[in-house]
């Protein structure tokens, strides 16, 4: 099966999750679980799903309790992208060529729906019908990770400090840190949660964390890559938004080209990372060079 | 020791925690860091964690961990507040009789602290190091009660059924949905966390939940009483807020009197049904004697 195959199938068993197990859009009050609705099937490559998935299987994890994990990880990143959209943050009105869930819903709905998939992801996790298959030990394990991945020292304060970068002069530190912590962790987390699911050794967790680490820095270059080049159909929202916002970007510091070839070898350096894995990790390997190839 | 005392005592206890274990504001970024404390430490009188450490006590419960659990109360009670307080919600100024988060660091970090302040409690609950004492299996049905009466179906369904609320008619069964969830639920929550750290028997667990449920309703009623009744100073917000965004409230569908009555009706029942825990929920009756007789 090549890497297209292996995506859509991925992306089909999580699409199938999210749509049974949502709250049902009858469920009280409507609007909330419509609104929840809405930005979760909106589209979007269910990457960290998949990355999750691969690297669960790459440890020889074979628990059915994995897709919980691998959706859950779709419920955070939907809320991220929520809230940053907001008026408040970006102010995006399209994300992935759709109005954003506050130029459908409002602004105070919006909010809230970030807060409930966020919410509904950690209910997941704990939820006796979906983990029973786990150990409680491994259970807690997840979503101490992802709780830490998705807090103040990461992906929320990754988003901090991209909106204090606004305007600002910054050093190349601190846009690694940046990109490390407002897309970076949570794709690193994706990673190490599969990992976990499969009660990976320490030396082979610690291996995926470095993939993890490299995978996500490399897909936020590509994505400011993008923003400047991309035409606005693939991209599904106005380009060159990044720019408009003075927002800092490593093709703003460093330049298209030297960006680009950072991303390749942040990819060469993942897929080095996964030496020990043999054949394994092919799936893994495709999924890191997948994220410098893609177009959107 | 009386009421008072022990109020006082127990909340020294969760401040110091708080105070202790919230991240520095030395740490990257920060900016969250820092309005992070300042809501946690605007105030409030850890009501949650005391009925959460006062339910632990009547079950007998023993272990250390608890007071990591009545802390995460307070973050995802804090969390809420902020984000009522936003612009595009309830638009209040005051908090506790000091500028709310908004107010001070602007919307967009306001939501993220939300955000933070959420996520931590989850990362608090699952952290090795707090809940190691509990068995892990005690940790994720904790878990799992906290994120179901915060999410969608739970404490943000009732503000959002607030504010779909505001400017309509509604019935009272409408309203009593209303305040159930958007106060109710994670006070019955407190209580039952407390009942569940201590691996109450379900008999037991069935009684403190009603007593929550019970204690959680007149909760919200004093709150719109006093909110018609109180003075600017002792509610640290402007009174008659709710009349101006034109809310539902119960002293509006039934005038102060039966709302009152109500309150004191609700107590009783909450009262009795501790009857089997004998002099055990002597603190646990006090307290709920204390939530009607508050003036703030």
């Amino acid at each position: 099966m090549d890497i297209n195959n292996y995506l859509r199938q991925k992306k089909e068993l999580v699409d199938d999750f999210l749509e049974r197990y949502l709250p049902s859009p009858n469920e009280h009050p409507p609007i909330i679980h419509e609104a929840m609705r809405y930005s979760i099937t909106a589209g979007g490559k269910r990457l960290r799903s998949i990355l999750c998935l691969a690297a669960y299987e790459a440890s020889g994890g074979k628990d059915s309790a994995i897709l919980t994990l691998a959706a859950s990880l779709e419920l955070v990143h939907t809320y991220s992208l929520i809230h940053d959209d907001l008026p408040a943050m970006d102010n995006d009105e399209l994300r992935r060529g759709k109005p954003t869930n506050h130029k459908v819903y409002g602004e105070a709905i919006a909010i809230l729906t970030g807060d409930a998939l966020l919410t509904l992801a950690f209910e997941w996790l704990s939820n006796p019908q979906f983990t029973r298959s786990l150990e409680y030990q491994v259970t807690v394990r997840i979503i101490y990770e992802l709780a830490q991945a998705a807090g103040s020292s990461g992906m929320i304060g990754g988003q901090v400090a991209d909106l204090k970068s606004q305007g600002e002069k910054i050093n190349p530190r601190e846009l690694e840190y940046i990109h490390a912590n407002k897309t970076g962790r949570l794709i690193r987390a994706s990673v190490r949660v599969g990992a976990l699911a499969a009660r990976s050794s320490a030396m082979s967790l610690a291996a995926l964390t470095s993939y993890g680490e490299k995978v996500g820095l490399a897909f936020q270059i590509m994505d400011d890559v993008l923003n400047v080049e991309g035409e606005k159909d693939f991209l599904g929202k106005s380009t060159g938004s990044d720019a408009a916002a003075k927002k800092a970007t490593y093709p703003k510091m460093l330049g298209l080209e030297e960006s680009r070839r950072q991303a390749r070898e942040l990819i060469k350096q993942a897929v080095g990372a996964l030496g020990t894995f043999g054949s394994k990790a092919s799936r893994l390997q495709e999924l890191a060079k997948y994220v410098i190839s893609r177009r959107r």
